[in-house]
């Protein structure tokens, strides 16, 4: 494996950051990584298991050696980040990201003048566990990786960017950052907040014991563990796309709420006839 | 283990009553089962892994000879069969079900004079599959049986069905019909319908490839794969509560939808609190 990068500056060494380093470093795909992150307990373990060769607190000391930035905080945050870190890198390194929300990162990077190098990426992989204490060199492997170059995107940052995440046995597709978005509403937020509003409908559903909820209601909400603030990101930074997911969802729902109402057996087979070829469409 | 039942006729053969029978007959509480259907594969199937001694396409004839009556066919089927059942059972023999409605059976009981005989039952187990080939002797094991005696049920009838399902290894909670239906909408087809709902939203979503759904959605839809047939016998038979249920998730839905749409943080991180809440209830 050629090495793509010499020295990474990771900004967030979460599970998704960490693991990416982690896969690279064990692929030789990159030489050395300096972990950046606000919580020295975090730190000290992507330090200790091997994720990062270096850490700090610093981000924007951090990034002014390094050839690549990976930002991989909350969606949030790393629009916010992304100017200072522009700002202090060398001028031939390039960018890229973990986020599940592109548009706004890649309009931020834009902005910030490194749209030529910069290339969002959102690896669709993950767990409720969030630290680096869940890092795992195999996260990725099999696994798809989303790129959205835009035109500004140099061919030579999303080839490198291609054979980083190849290179921790993903594969990779690509597509346009609003493309990505659309999809990842109806994919990842909507079944997320239609998790979170099935668990709110059951906290307000009065006595409901332990022993009424069998391992159905258990898998349907394992979702409902995730980060509250990231979430919060999320539905701020893609409020569009999920709102119109939102608004499909709320008609299916009134449909088959009304067949449901009014006995009317055909029209909610042929809803679950729908919901069979959404189920399909997800594959196994 | 004292014997509960001498012959079982055991009306449905699937997973719960195949189970069940393998179950009792494992821990000595029961001496034969016959077990009843219309499928000769299914039967055959239950009589070559031991979950029952004879088979019989005719359930007149083989309730005949029982002194307990399992009825674990779907729900809609259980309440159709019922009276015949109980027209031709001997005067001594008693009755359970499996179903997860419980007003319609009870009702049924009533109705054909065998209430002081009859109490339903539900076992909080299951999976998608569901046929006798997915018989499991510890199905039941640490599980929770839902019982849901009236005040016809002799209190005989009632010791006899605890002390079967214990034998089982599950443990039996009591309550009434209208509770549990109600409960069950909440905990168990608000659920189911939520899903179907939500694969049916992806199905109009538009062009949405297999790999942008990770494994967050298909944890979340796994019930997507149940027996569409089940389902709609359910949606008919506790119409009320569904509805009811519904209109709680719709509730909710709506208040996530409008902060989420008007950017309200604050609404929205209110209710993913409720949320935990609802996680919470249904424990690990």
């Amino acid at each position: 494996m050629s090495v793509i990068a010499k020295r990474i500056a990771l900004i967030g060494t979460g599970l998704i950051g960490a693991s990416l380093a982690k896969a690279a470093k064990a692929a030789g795909s990159v030489e050395a990584v300096v972990g950046v992150g606000r919580n020295p307990a975090n730190l000290a373990v992507a330090l200790e298991t091997g994720c990062v060769d270096e850490v700090s607190q610093d981000p924007l000391a951090a990034v002014a050696s390094a050839d690549l930035i990976v930002i991989a905080t909350p969606v949030d945050t790393a629009v916010e980040l992304l100017p200072g870190l522009a700002a202090s890198a060398r001028p031939d390194a390039w960018f890229t990201d973990v986020g599940s929300v592109k548009q706004p990162i890649v309009a931020a990077a834009d902005a910030a003048r490194i749209g030529e190098r910069f290339v969002g990426g959102h690896p669709i992989a993950g767990g409720t566990l969030t630290s680096a204490s869940a890092a795992n060199v195999d996260l990725f492997r099999d696994r798809t990786v989303i790129l959205t170059p835009t035109a500004a995107t140099a061919p030579q940052v999303l080839v490198k960017a291609c054979a980083l995440w190849e290179s921790t046995g993903a594969r990779v597709v690509e597509t346009t950052a609003g493309i990505h978005d659309r999809m990842l509403a109806y994919t990842s937020h909507l079944p997320q907040f239609v998790v979170f509003a099935l668990c709110a409908a059951v906290a307000r559903g009065g006595e409901l014991p332990a022993h009424a909820f069998g391992s159905g209601f258990r898998d349907t909400t394992r979702l409902a563990g995730s980060d509250q603030e990231m979430w919060l990101a999320v539905s701020e930074l893609n409020r569009q796309a999920i709102v119109e997911a939102m608004d499909g969802f709320g008609a299916v729902w009134s449909e088959l709420r009304a067949a449901v109402d009014r006995g009317d057996t055909g029209a909610v087979r042929a809803l679950l006839d729908e919901a069979r070829v959404g189920k399909e469409r997800a594959g196994r």
